[in-house]
């Protein structure tokens, strides 16, 4: 049997219950734990009438070591399923490590008080779960997860060589609200505020900002969804795909935005709502960012009334058999679907949705190993056979369009 | 001798100590009191640099009567002059009332959770002031005030009836801030995000607000800023003008916005970041508008780079010995030169210096009365005559423009 415990109860942790709570073959215990026990007694509702299984939860801040210990101690998982804050991924790496349990996450260690999307923090700790005989596999969502499990893929059997990857990460959904973030606003906006990098010729390239005139961005004819404007962006998936992808020239990441969101963030920024540092206010703390978090609609509620599809893939530029050869492998995920099969959009159904693959993988034995993990360092056939079988269908086709040089 | 009392340190209080400083004549006594003394403080030291006059200074919670009765009785002064914010306008005026000292303000009672400006709290002091033989006057800044006194002189001297008043109230000046409001956030922001009202044949008109795609705009070419996009409305003064005007068919209020600002409004009226209601926020309770007051730039700083003039002004038509004519009267005022005089922006400079000259009409026995009264209600010549002499002087010429039906 397979037990295992699942951190975070927002609107990824809902997919990533339920759609273990689908496979009883292969999870056959499932907790999920929160800072507020009332959201996992939800999901675990839910699960309950939807699929006639019973599911565990518990209260744990997520930020106390001590606190998280005694949960894993006495739940005894066989892996860690993290899908809290990234704040939280080192205190819930430190307690897997001390309760000797796996872990998988999907997003990258941030620290709260500043804007650093880096993997350095957690491959920090690959001597320790190496030396412990542990495995941990870390950004296993969509981007960071099946993007990078695109790569791999692409180069295992397409490619002899990758020169160019250019990730293109599409939302053409309509949530119906003026504003919103599609996951965590206070990481939504930290990321989408950040300078923009992208790698070329062995180095690090900065380019402005999305709110900046100057930024860098282009119509892009997305399948299904249409042409849209995208932006480039920095995207932690680039800093481990330039480490495991041998002999990449340049590789870059673009997501779309439409003009009302850009405004709104604009005078967000403008008028310092999204400063990340604290303001006196009658005597208390406040972040301006937190507090705009308090305002705004949970991610997990646009789900009812969302309209459209995501688009997120790859376009590579590489060499077969001598051959160059531009290959687009893409997945549409459509949030009224999405809405209908786990009451979640497909922002957090894509994200969702890998996490469980990569715990079936680990669960299963398909991925082993000791110490810290980037998808792409793993094998990619049976997971890709898994997107395709449990909700996240993907296309191959020779790409024949433009792109930016 | 003649003390005076000015309660408020803002933008406004700044230039009323300093205007009064200059007239010793008049003011021979003059005390400053606000929640933070060292506003007052840093006002009494630039007025004794600038003047050579000694200015005192008072700590004062203005939202506490027995606080304000004690600091009245100790600085017995013969004038109160409220400009504190719009919220203590009742307490400071029964403080007067137990004190037995006239008062004066620029800006009529707002309660605090819900925005209505209107005069019907103050007026209701009538039986209180007339029975104990003292003088309170409302709104004696620009608009209210000089607008009102515009409109009082205009039928004096120029109208045996005056059927429509249009007030034109225009800001061309650039404070290089990408969002910034020209007082106190928290009372400007609720005033242009009101429903918007117009009097016309006996009864007020509502129209969509200025954030709404419906709202009711057009171009004026104001003297020396040019055309500029003008909005309907409602502000105060007209509330009194239609009670004090005879005979008047119509009055509506314009002011100029940039399409910048207005777009900063309504991301923040999207976001809820105008919210006067509390939002519970980590055990806090929360005003999402104050805490916005607490981010933006504090109005009484942004003189400093502040370019361009305000045009603020009455247009009439009327009727004068059988022949119809219309007429135009108007201030326009430099934010540049304000600030050289007085370190302070057009828009607080407009609003203080009738604020003085209104406390001199009372001081010298120019403007009597015992009960509660409205500017327009009061004799305007020798008013008039000073706004010309003391820092805003006005031109009246024949209007030929178009304005709206």
């Amino acid at each position: 049997m397979s037990r295992i415990l699942i951190i975070g109860a927002g609107g990824v942790g809902n997919v990533v219950a339920k759609k273990c709570a689908q496979h009883p073959e292969v999870f056959t215990e499932i907790v999920v734990a929160s800072r507020t026990r009332a959201k996992c007694d939800a999901i675990a509702a839910e699960i309950k009438q939807l699929y006639n299984v019973t599911v565990k939860t518990a209260e744990v801040d997520a930020d106390s070591v001590p606190q998280l210990v005694a949960l894993i101690n006495g739940v005894k998982p066989q892996l860690v399923i993290n899908v809290a804050l990234p704040y939280q991924d080192l205190t819930i790496m430190d307690a897997c490590l001390e309760c000797g349990v796996n872990y998988l996450d999907t997003a990258n260690y941030e620290p709260q008080d500043s804007a650093h999307f880096e993997y350095s923090w957690q491959w920090a700790y690959q001597d320790k779960f190496r030396d412990k005989g542990l495995m941990a596999v870390l950004g296993c969502g969509f981007d960071p997860g099946v993007t990078n499990i695109f790569c791999s893929w692409a180069r295992k059997h397409h490619y002899d060589s990758i020169q160019t990857i250019d990730i293109l990460d599409c939302n053409a959904g309509d949530h119906g609200h003026p504003f919103a973030t599609n996951f965590n606003p206070e990481i939504n906006i930290r990321e989408v505020t950040q300078t923009v990098r992208h790698w070329r010729d062995g180095r690090w390239i900065e380019t402005p900002p999305i709110l900046d005139d100057n930024c860098v961005h282009f119509s892009f004819d997305y399948p299904e969804a249409g042409p849209r404007e995208s932006y480039l962006l920095y995207h932690e998936e680039m800093e481990s795909l330039v480490r495991h992808i041998d002999g990449l020239k340049r590789i870059r990441f673009w997501m779309t935005f439409g003009q009302a969101y850009l405004t709104h963030l604009k005078v967000l920024e403008n008028v310092g709502m999204t400063r990340i540092d604290a303001v006196d206010y009658e005597g208390h703390k406040i972040i301006p960012l937190r507090f705009l978090k308090a305002l705004l609609p949970d991610p997990g509620s646009l789900g009812t009334n969302y309209t459209g599809k995501t688009v997120i893939g790859c376009i590579f530029d590489g060499v077969k058999d001598g051959r160059q050869s531009r290959k687009y492998i893409y997945n549409v995920c459509d949030h009224a679907e999405a809405f209908r099969e786990v009451q979640a959009q497909a922002v957090s159904y894509t994200t969702g949705v890998p996490a469980m693959i990569g715990a079936m993988m680990m669960l299963t034995g398909e991925w082993q190993g000791a110490g810290v993990y980037n998808v792409e360092q793993l094998d990619p056939d049976r997971f890709m056979d898994c997107l395709n079988r449990y909700g996240l269908p993907w296309q191959i086709v020779d790409f024949d369009g433009q792109l930016p040089d």
